[in-house]
């Protein structure tokens, strides 16, 4: 199941984790936290010893991002030695998927593994740290999260609402996804009913389609019917597991909609302003090194499922015509910069993320852009 | 100062740092190893309290290199609460850069922060887990190391010397050079003289040129007197400071020779099989996070430093001629590709990352690689 999907609330069922609401209490003995050190039902030994519950907008183990969150769990748990156990909790074991932010608010949980994207309602910046249209690459997004203001621009936006955010995965690219019919040039945007969630869905909209947003479990049935045209997801490690190619014959890449497609973790500020600084380092470390790891996954796993669907499944993979690539990313754009006019935060906050932009296009020709296309070139 | 210089074995003076031999005990008080938690002359209350030393091969605090084996020293202390106090030692000041790996294998120190690039007399293969001419970007290869079986034929090449590797720091894809004459075809490399070392200095050579090496100290001069035509370094972060543009003034890139710039850390296997299991995800944590820590550290540096020299400097950055790009590029493949006849290992760690990178190639249009063409057009 696509992460994007918990927007439309619903708990589809895809490559094989269903999402369904378990009304599992904290302290149930059928949550198993992955971890052998610190079970949840023995009293603990150090007085001084706490239990975090992690939320997730994730399947259990769903891949890359529920195995991220579980990694991220047991990191904490495993390096301090039991003294902070983080036990995960799937969407819909504790709260649903897209009450995450409330639920480490109001103190429910403590932490939560989720995407910025999703938090677009609490404030219209928010997908500007994980991922945005026409943006910027994790490498690029990671420069400016850490080394460009970004850290501190998402401090104070979440710290409004008493959360501490952190970088905690990364997908990579996205692709533009599976369309029933070529993409010949913009006008076959028109009238196309394109399931895409998000800001992605108002650039579908402005090129003349009709975006739709569908739960996991209605994509197939509606692609085979008509209902839709095209639908995205994520790459081709989560879509050949989903099958797409089985009813949908163009795969076009990349797509303008998501470059980052960036993972985060927030953790209650109180709570974590209570942690000694050893265990706030521990947290911290472990999502930062679940960032490189988990977009590490991918994109091995990316990878390989691409040379599986080309050559064992016939799927040819195509470029968006450049009028569509110039219209799609003037849109996004113009989406992105939008939200600018919500306030002096947002202001603020698009400002930065657009002078970084700005110098990272100005330098991506001369550093992994360019390596990129000269190796091609080398290549052919 | 350059990380590669130090394969000349100088201790060159530049960017304000000094590598000289400092001739300081483990014990000396003037090492200062940052953290204010575990002071190094106490006795440990914990009776199992650690003290290790790592050494490493960068001047201290050397942007981005010695700031990142501090951080890594100081994350380990502060995550383990004093319980494994990491001092760390910059090169010279208990062994020389380069005795860094027998350092580590005699235990003279417990850990390193290096680049695999230094060990190539050790092994021919140890390169290929840093960077090689013609390879993978610091995200390709971070996929290939962490789930492309890159990591397990790092540990067994690195454990037949009683070593445990890891990645810890990148430099991202650096810079082609500075030259004193504009390179319009490949026919402009035949008797060049170029400083620059490693598996890059063969490809030169290949090229028709003469590749040189020099330590950080002695390239202004040389080229400033026509003892060298080219140089290069790492990229606009630590040239500008470096004042290349004050004397060459043609600037390409990217270049061909080390498209990551991977930097890693090694610890005495011994020593790390007898740490605890907390410690030992807490030293892995600290290496992990520090790797994307350092990548965003030098992306964001490059950026700001390229728009310093192209807009305060007056600097014209321009891309290798195609056939300089496909012949390069070619050379450094061969280089690659002719260390598998170094043994089995050699060969097996050739074929699989040589397979890895054959995917990676085949993805980038889709991926990172074609969001980046497609974003600077529609940017044109």
């Amino acid at each position: 199941m696509k992460r994007r999907d918990f927007i439309a609330g619903a708990a589809g069922v895809a490559v094989g984790a269903a999402a369904t609401y378990a009304a599992t209490s904290r302290t149930s003995p059928s949550i198993d936290s992955g971890t052998a050190e610190a079970p949840s039902q023995a009293p603990a030994i150090n007085s001084g010893a706490q239990e975090w519950r992690m939320v997730t907008t994730w399947p259990k183990n769903f891949p890359g991002l529920g195995t991220g969150a579980q990694r991220i769990a047991d990191r904490i748990t495993q390096m301090s030695d039991g003294r902070l156990t983080v036990k995960l909790f799937a969407a819909g074991e504790l709260v649903p998927a897209f009450e995450a932010f409330d639920a480490v608010r109001d103190g429910t949980a403590e932490m939560a593994h989720a995407a910025a994207v999703y938090w677009v309602a609490k404030h219209k910046s928010a997908p500007f740290f994980s991922t945005v249209p026409s943006g910027m690459t994790h490498q690029e997004h990671t420069g400016w999260i850490h080394h460009g203001g970004g850290q501190a621009l998402w401090d104070e936006l979440y710290g409004g609402f008493g959360l501490k955010p952190f970088m905690a995965g990364a997908t990579g690219v996205q692709m533009g996804g599976w369309f029933q019919r070529e993409i010949k040039s913009v006008d076959d945007f028109k009238g196309l009913k394109m399931r895409i969630p998000g800001f992605g869905a108002e650039v579908v909209n402005r090129l003349g389609g009709t975006a739709v947003n569908l739960p996991g479990g209605e994509i197939m049935p509606a692609l085979q019917s008509g209902v839709i045209d095209a639908t995205e997801w994520v790459g081709p490690y989560n879509d050949l597991a989903f099958g797409f190619h089985k009813i949908a014959k163009f795969y076009y890449g990349p797509g303008f909609h998501e470059p980052n497609g960036g993972i985060e973790a927030f953790v209650n500020k109180e709570k974590f302003d209570a942690l000694s600084a050893d265990l706030q380092l521990i947290v911290e470390a472990a999502c930062m090194a679940e960032t490189g790891y988990m977009l590490a996954e991918f994109s091995a796993g990316h990878n390989e499922s691409q040379a599986v669907l080309v050559e064992q499944h016939g799927v040819q993979i195509s470029r968006f015509p450049e009028d569509v690539v110039k219209a799609a990313y003037d849109a996004g754009l113009a989406v992105a910069s939008e939200t600018a006019n919500e306030g002096e935060l947002a202001k603020r906050i698009y400002d930065s993320w657009s002078a970084f932009r700005q110098q990272a296009i100005s330098r991506a020709p001369f550093a992994e852009g360019g390596f990129m296309e000269d190796r091609a070139l080398a290549s052919s």
